[in-house]
């Protein structure tokens, strides 16, 4: 157990304070946090809360959407809500092509210069940025990002403890080169997130992830691939899916757990 | 309109014999076919139909399926109806994974297998087994052939004359990588298709596709590197949509060649 964390996003209407006694309870030694539901419980609140628990933030999702109108301003104040949270780890998820766009490869640079604009900032709040790349089904629409190669194209511009690159299952695992790029990862590594894929993908695509061991990813391949790699961190549980929203959270957790330990550990 | 050619799945519901009026009164000199309107129709019938009107098979669609029992028998059946109808492109889609399965690389290797096995029968048929990529998304229940560079992979296997690829813009347009992996594709390039990405998609996220104009792809641009690649062969519209389905079949011809030349040709 000493490397799970569990991403409150598993169990979105768990409230905070209880996801936190939950996981304490749980002897879950690490979370991920949103931004939204530390915003309504409060920063420094919610910053006090897992402390007290004994939890580590292992991230905080998310920075990005540069393609859209005000991007510096939110892009600093989830750095410096990540450093307020105790995480060196702010998830960067890209952004899609601007309304009514089809240069994709222009959204792209956008999105390299933008993690350029903010890397100084980053920097001097303590706080790394972690490009995720996103599944291609994603790429109109929330992030241009599409493959681990491309993530590493990005990061590699910059200093190795200034910017990462988050590896999660769901995302690369199709991908024929992902294996080849882990390795080139290696300390580029900022976090590593499991979940499931099943079909068929729901309406939207975003919900239809499911608890690890339900689908088809060679869950444990992937985490041992970024071990080889070099990873020691934390592999945080996240899914997405109206259906395990719907149960208690005590449960989801527990599972989450199950899942963990018999299909990626 | 020299390269238009109307695939006929983009007015799924237009019996056969009205498509193939429909195109020659329309001017359209090539038309894509599918096997199941192809059999219900009478294969020889249908390709008399179609010789009559003076148009040109572009592809017959589709072959594949490797990962399923019985998908040599599915598969020389398919050769001879590529042959009978007188085109010399059959479409493969690969197939996902086996019911059950994780095995990803596995499945990839069984595909490589089977074209390898069906290269003499499709060459003694004069007919040249076309890989077509799909989308990501589509990895874990269609085709675990995502990428362009992968299906080159396989092809490069094989002599150029007996083992081709399908660009088809929807599901690549993604790849950073696409446009080297196109020029790499050469004499390689075996069918090239066009619709557009809208968004959000549809559950199942097969008939998520537009006529071409109405989304994010840079089609032009595709062609002109397919064409830049070497590719003089026809531009097949080929677009899976509910809505679309529901119109009438003339209309439906009409916005398709429509689109092919105002973001196309």
């Amino acid at each position: 157990m000493a490397r799970f964390s569990f991403n409150q996003a598993t169990a979105k209407h768990w409230p905070l304070a209880d996801v936190v006694a939950g996981c304490a309870e749980a002897g879950v030694p690490g979370i991920g946090l949103w931004r939204e539901p530390v915003a309504e419980y409060g920063l420094a609140r919610a910053a006090k809360l897992v402390r007290d628990a004994g939890l580590t933030v292992t991230s905080l999702c998310r920075g990005g959407f540069f393609t859209a109108d005000g991007w510096r301003t939110e892009n600093r104040a989830a750095i410096d809500e990540a450093a307020a949270l105790g995480t060196a780890t702010l998830v960067l998820v890209s952004g899609g092509l601007p309304a009514g766009s089809r240069d994709v490869d222009g959204a792209r640079r956008m999105v390299a210069d933008a993690i350029g604009e903010l890397v100084p900032y980053a920097q001097s709040a303590g706080v790394r940025l972690a490009i995720e790349p996103l599944h291609p089904m994603f790429c109109a629409d929330r992030c241009v990002v599409a493959t681990l190669g491309q993530a590493l194209d990005i990061a590699e511009q910059f200093p190795v403890d200034a910017v990462g690159v988050v590896v999660d299952a769901y995302h690369v695992w199709w991908d024929d080169r992902v294996y080849a790029q882990i390795a080139r990862a290696g300390e580029r590594i900022a976090a590593f997130q499991v979940c499931d894929w099943v079909t068929p993908l729901p309406e939207g695509v975003l919900l239809g992830r499911a608890l690890p061991g339900a689908g088809c990813i060679e869950l444990r391949r992937l985490r041992e691939a970024v071990d080889a790699a070099g990873w020691t961190g934390p592999v945080e549980v996240e899914v997405f899916h109206a259906d395990v929203w719907a149960r208690p959270g005590r449960e989801v957790l527990a599972e989450s757990i199950a899942g963990y330990l018999d299909h990626v550990a």
